[in-house]
């Protein structure tokens, strides 16, 4: 009397499908009391055990855990092409493919679900798909990546070198033995690419999204952040601009009282803010096995419960590249009479005004460190160089971008 | 060619009643774009115009926003029966008769939701029964009314007595001109039957929910507090124990470093946490008139889209009573040499550990503040009786709970 088993077929048994295959066998109850299906493995494909074409035969559901884009893409349009839902976790797929992808899922009428492929344990894809799906999302930015913000944090905490605490972290099992792709932002930008997708129904794909990494930060960048009261992250930002849509990542100073501020360690935080909704903040720690397997598994048992249509983008946005910022910035010169009143002269000359000023000697250098009002992203590139020109600077200049809004 | 609209049933146009109506007006595009069909309102009930047989009948689905048991409960009862879904932002319907309104719903095969009913524009309804609809909760947790978070906020930034904050408060529009279910505790306990019975999958009534509110809260426990290191809110916490659950509402001091301890002023933030994803905390202001209309908005989406299951209990928990807690303790007491051996030995025959200890002297008494581990509040309620009756105590000791868990 009971109705047929669902049959998943999984690709990938790496740390996170065997996470999933041992979740599916564990919790198969409560997913047939949530979805009115019990759900059972077809089976399994490795890099050396199984065929992809006889697992998909047996499966009625496909969940995609191999990770990169080869042969995955493959997988999943050939999954959804036969009519099969698919669930992935897989980031570099979607931001590169994901026009693709969800075009053949549209076809096909079935869904594409990947709610474990962005900010951890943060159900992010399903609170912007479905709870603000019709909002008018202004802006969703956050911290997406684990890895870095846990170097950040520890940088700030005990004043270490970039590269000692990137060592601590791969220890730790923080970062992998290449973090390439986590410290330079890459990875983060993939996640804000999808998550500006959802946001702004309109399509984003990896190339469109600016992003910068943590790999120049400087210890003494930290410590004269510290007595202005900012804290350092890197931030993930997708934003509505008049006539378009803006996507960065890059590090970012925040003010002690902002939401983000207090979230350290291997943590992930995503904001969203609409005039229906003002804003919501969801935070965790960034995902390990049980934690992506357990996103998964929640995709599984809403394909199982119903029949959300395929996700549609309804326009298309320019990305806008010039947009207004404000900018720590931090200049070693020469220590003699005049130096500030010519750097605030270009300043002033590029219409940027100067929010405070820290002036210490070192030496017989002096070191400046400011935090300008926002300003647009070119003004400031404008006057960077010719900052960078005067004959009374040391070294070139460093900024960094400072989120000034100060919050409740 | 385009499907039928679909036609909206509106009761109640209070402050949210009237939002959400414009809203609809506004979004109908949006809600077109991602359910496929055009919402349009069938008609609005007020106590002076309409009649609800007449709406119910030219409607496809109901929103009831008129709140109060009654007429609400007859008029969402009588709608599931006639196979309309229902969109409520009713949380003390829920709270007191979500039992007999989810079997209607069963019955009928039609859906029931209520994301508005909880945490203001937090989805928290939705992202426990559907991210974490097959996670074994552990404990759902947080700050639900925005009211006696302002109150408290402010008792602690300025120093000023209950009762002035709460008229602050009402100037402000953060209060009700009767905000006795608000600081009393009763509405947060309303939210939190709702939030356990989802996380729990249990039935949970208002009438087992235990609750305290925050009118007994003095400056100088604030005050005191502050040295400590800790900060005071109004929680809810349903959490799961050996052989049952327990849902409880009570003031509660947090140490710095707790995810909720800087959630300040009229803002909600609620907390989950499962072996399977550690913790995830959402946070965001407590609703106003419009972000109520859009968790809603939401609902009547998600019916359009899908057809998700009818929400079902899976198991009968007992409510446990009796759980650990640890406690802030604030005695006023003779001067005299041996009162706090007395104190301490009271505590030591009850198995009650002491973490820290502020005394300070005050004309002929002396203040003794404490903080206590974790014991079974049986065991602190016999304590703080045997304490209450010593001669040396000048007025009767003061107790509030307090989590000493300390978080990344």
């Amino acid at each position: 009397m009971s109705p047929d088993p669902v049959r998943i077929g999984l690709l990938g048994r790496g740390t996170v499908g065997r996470a999933f295959a041992e979740l599916l066998a564990e919790r198969a109850g409560a997913v047939e009391a949530a979805s009115g299906r019990r759900p059972e493995l077809a089976g399994t494909l490795t890099r050396s055990e199984g065929d992809f074409g006889e697992i998909l035969g047996r499966s009625d559901l496909i969940v995609e855990l191999i990770g990169g884009t080869d042969p995955a893409r493959a997988y999943v349009l050939d999954a959804l092409r036969a009519g099969r839902p698919v669930v992935t976790a897989n980031k570099q797929l979607l931001a590169r493919h994901g026009e693709e992808l969800f075009g053949v899922a549209r076809e096909a009428g079935v869904q594409l679900r990947f709610e474990a492929a962005v900010a951890g344990v943060i159900p992010i894809v399903r609170v912007i798909q479905e709870s603000f799906g019709t909002t008018e999302v202004a802006k969703v930015f956050g911290i997406v990546n684990g890895t870095t913000n846990f170097i950040l944090s520890e940088m700030a905490a005990t004043g270490a070198a970039y590269g000692d605490v990137l060592a601590r972290a791969q220890e730790l099992g923080y970062a992998e033995a290449d973090p390439t792709d986590d410290v330079n932002g890459a990875d983060a930008a993939a996640k804000m690419a999808i998550l500006a997708r959802l946001a702004f129904h309109t399509p984003v794909t990896l190339g469109e999204v600016a992003y910068e990494g943590i790999e120049q930060v400087k210890p003494d960048d930290l410590a004269y952040a510290k007595e202005l009261g900012l804290s350092l992250k890197l931030l993930g930002i997708a934003e509505r601009h008049e006539g378009g849509i803006s996507v960065r990542v890059f590090p970012c100073f925040l003010y002690a009282g902002h939401p983000l501020a207090p979230v350290s360690g291997p943590f992930n935080a995503v904001m969203v803010e609409a005039p229906a909704i003002t804003e919501v903040t969801m935070s965790g720690p960034g995902a390990g096995g049980v934690q992506t397997a357990s996103a998964v598994l929640g995709d599984v048992v809403s394909i199982l419960a119903g029949e959300a249509p395929v996700h549609e983008t309804r326009q298309e946005l320019p990305v806008v590249t010039d947009v207004v910022s404000s900018f720590y910035l931090h200049l070693e010169v020469a220590d003699r009479p005049g130096v500030l009143a010519k750097i605030a002269r270009v300043l002033g000359d590029n219409e940027i005004s100067v929010k405070s000023v820290v002036q210490r000697g070192v030496d017989d250098d002096a070191r400046l460190v400011m935090v300008v009002h926002e300003c647009l992203e070119s003004r400031f590139a404008a006057a960077m160089q010719e900052i960078g020109e005067l004959e009374d600077l040391r070294s070139a200049p460093r900024s960094i971008r400072v989120i000034e809004e100060e919050f409740v």
